[in-house]
């Protein structure tokens, strides 16, 4: 009993502010921009977002006020444990100190409400009674579903077909919290309607999806779109989680010398991470950051920094990514949240600074460190934070080899109870794994042709 | 922010004792008897449990200390939060202030392990290799999986076949924690394998599984069996709830003036208000303690005390205690983990005493209280605990009508996510109540015919 296993803070200690890292980036990230290369104003996105969340998407403030009614709805989970992973690393025989920063413990099971809940506030005091958004297996989709429903405003969430067939749990999910959750293509929108029209057994995809809800949002004064990743202003919201945990390694005076954190659209990467960033651009700090991603979908180890659309429709702006072209269709791996083409402008421009690292790891190793984390730690993990345990493992691997008392430090972004036919299909040898073919990869680059280039770094 | 919602503990002030409402009984528990109505003694129990488990099933001492290595895996989860539900609170409109304490965070998502990891404990320093039990739905087997697996004993469990073909999540859960999960009836007993000889599609029952589970652990030496509920030294393990609460209570100088828990076997319920009876006991207070069970199983509030078999093949010893018959065959209602026939001897002797009420529900009502429960607090519960839930709101609505700032603590015992097909249903308007008819009641007491008759009280 003498020696601690997580740090606990009372609700008083919950961070009042979320930590912008554009103050304190060396270059500037380029702006977002049309096909012809123009930069978008906050003007041309008012149809889609309320102005309130457009001036967090392009502030250049430092520290940014949490309002007191999202921070009542996130104590509901928050602060989250800061756990010593003491059985994980007897068992792994290492001398590193590994640390995990516990976001399962929110009612949807992950990290994506610390967005939901401020999107549907900001959205609520703007007016806007309704928010659309879309959902592939559902973490996000469950997530909105769970802060619109304490806030107080209307859900409308487009699922991908196939996983509103094959998956129904997050849909019951989404339900329970009163959202409205559709099949997509629905016949709902005209971009549902035209493509069941060509098809009517079409499984859909993520891109019609967002299609269908920036369609429905547009078309409506009272309501928006929400995003549950890739925004400035979404990585912004999950910075509370670094936050808690750095107030969590001061009381016990650790540091870490290495953060992990998966990376699909780059969330939870970013809320682990940027918060230690900080002192890494003040040069208070040589702390190691590592964003790892599925070696099927290897955005910030393969792609090209490139401008590029958001969805398959291209009906975003331009945004300044890594990515693998908005044409890219992954795969079928079992981490549906780390498939998207492209990744976070922040994340992508920390890359690019040289400020962090990026390791593409085989699905086959992300189950095998699960299951190893699951018979010592306990928790059940997501397959996306499968991807962040395993790094984590070669980390502390490596400490052992080199005989050195590392403090490793990982964002344990979800846990794996709705994603269990995962671990089935590893267990039964049904899993596989599969790299992106060059050739593959370059065919969907090609859709990159055509757009606009970014400018160098600092150009 | 200045309203807290939840009341933390950190490791160090984890209860090291578990609390045995055996040493402060006003008359004792009549003992467990044999067919001919002999007290079994704790020789009898051997081939079944360890005998280190059996001194605390028999013992009289108040306090029992908890090991270090169990307090070692509790320390994962427990202390669990204490939560102020002030959404619900102003949702119904009451001056009570409502309690619940959050079982759901473990990593099985209820309370069941605080009694699975000390068994799985005692059975490994007493020598024993492999556990044995049986699971419904799989809450139980999950725990007990989860347990074995830290420990670092085998586990087998047989589930009851239905569910192992028609719920297949919790038994991915047993798989992940290495747990070896078959469906019962099973080939590898003999009395599995005579159930199939009759009816090679039988369904299965608790009952056949209980008795699979038995039959495996007295016909080898290194095995045992365990029980999820019912026992007198399970509800010592679950103490340790009601022991953080009322540390938690006195921190913010609150007295609970009513406990409510939801009772199957009576182990969650045990947990929450056997520490709270102590006091009770001693006349330090008037606390009203409530358990609730479903009306279409109503033990507590419709059976008679009496000698009784804990399971159907009547395998185990009589046991004294509020019991439907062991031939009792509940509805098909959703809450799996109420519908036991009988009551653990120690929660029939508080309501005996006179220490406890008891109250029925419907699950209609019930599940229109967990849906108001996550609309406010944001938790989806699971449906036994939705009983808890239910009854939570009829004293809030109570205290309401009369102008009282009445202080109701409920045991929150654990999330739903695991079961969504239940709020599906509910939504689809595909659930009903029922009420067991008193025939049915009468066809299912015959079987208690010829038992041995249980003392009056302190007789």
């Amino acid at each position: 009993m003498s020696e601690l296993i997580k740090v606990v803070l009372s609700e008083e200690e919950l961070p009042r502010q979320w930590y912008n890292l554009v103050a304190d980036l060396p270059h500037p990230v380029p702006p977002p921009v049309d096909m012809q290369g123009q930069p978008i104003g906050p003007d041309a996105l008012a149809p889609v977002f309320p102005m309130n969340l457009i001036e967090q998407e392009v502030s250049t403030a430092r520290w940014i006020d949490i309002p007191e009614e999202v921070l009542g709805i996130l104590k509901i989970w928050r602060p989250t444990p800061l756990y010593r992973a003491r059985r994980l690393e007897e068992y792994l025989g290492t001398p590193a100190k590994i640390f995990f920063k516990h976001e399962g413990v929110s009612p949807p099971g992950s990290h994506k409400p610390n967005t939901a809940v401020p999107q549907a506030y900001f959205n609520k005091v703007f007016g806007i009674k309704r928010l659309t958004t879309e959902t592939g297996a559902g973490q996000w989709g469950s997530a909105l579903a769970f802060a619109c429903n304490l806030i107080g405003i209307e859900c409308k969430v487009f699922m991908v077909r196939i996983s509103f067939d094959q998956k129904p749990f997050r849909k019951m999910m989404m339900q329970a919290w009163g959202a409205n959750c559709v099949a997509s293509p629905s016949t709902e929108t005209k971009v549902g309607r035209s493509i069941l029209d060509d098809d009517p057994n079409t499984p859909g995809s993520l891109g019609i999806a967002i299609s269908e809800a920036i369609e429905q949002a547009v078309q409506d004064d009272q309501t928006r779109y929400s995003l549950g990743s890739v925004l400035n202003h979404v990585m912004l919201h999950q910075t509370i989680i670094g936050l808690e945990t750095k107030k969590q390694m001061a009381l016990i005076g650790m540091k870490p010398d290495v953060v992990i954190g998966c990376a699909g659209g780059g969330s939870n990467f970013a809320g682990i991470s940027f918060p230690f960033l900080c002192d890494k651009i003040a040069g208070s700090t040589d702390v190691r950051v590592i964003a790892t991603e599925p070696e099927s979908c290897p955005t910030l180890t393969r792609a090209p920094y490139a401008y590029d659309s958001g969805d398959v429709a291209m009906m975003t702006p331009l945004l300044p990514m890594y990515t693998l072209g908005h044409t890219f269709v992954p795969p079928p791996i079992h981490a549906g949240g780390l498939r998207y083409h492209g990744m976070a402008p922040l994340v992508s421009q920390v890359l690019r600074e040289g400020l962090i690292e990026a390791v593409a790891i085989h699905q086959l190793e992300c189950y095998e460190a699960a299951i190893a984390f699951a018979h010592t730690e306990g928790f059940l993990s997501a397959p996306e934070t499968a991807h962040a345990i395993a790094q984590t493992i070669r980390e502390a691997k490596r400490a052992k080899e080199e005989g050195k008392e590392r403090v490793i430090l990982m964002n344990w972004s979800g846990h794996g109870l709705m994603d269990l036919t995962g671990y089935q299909a590893y267990f039964e040898g049904k899993l596989h794994d599969y790299s992106l073919p060059d050739e593959h990869l370059e065919r969907f680059l090609a859709s990159l042709k055509g757009l606009p280039k970014p400018p160098e770094l600092g150009g």
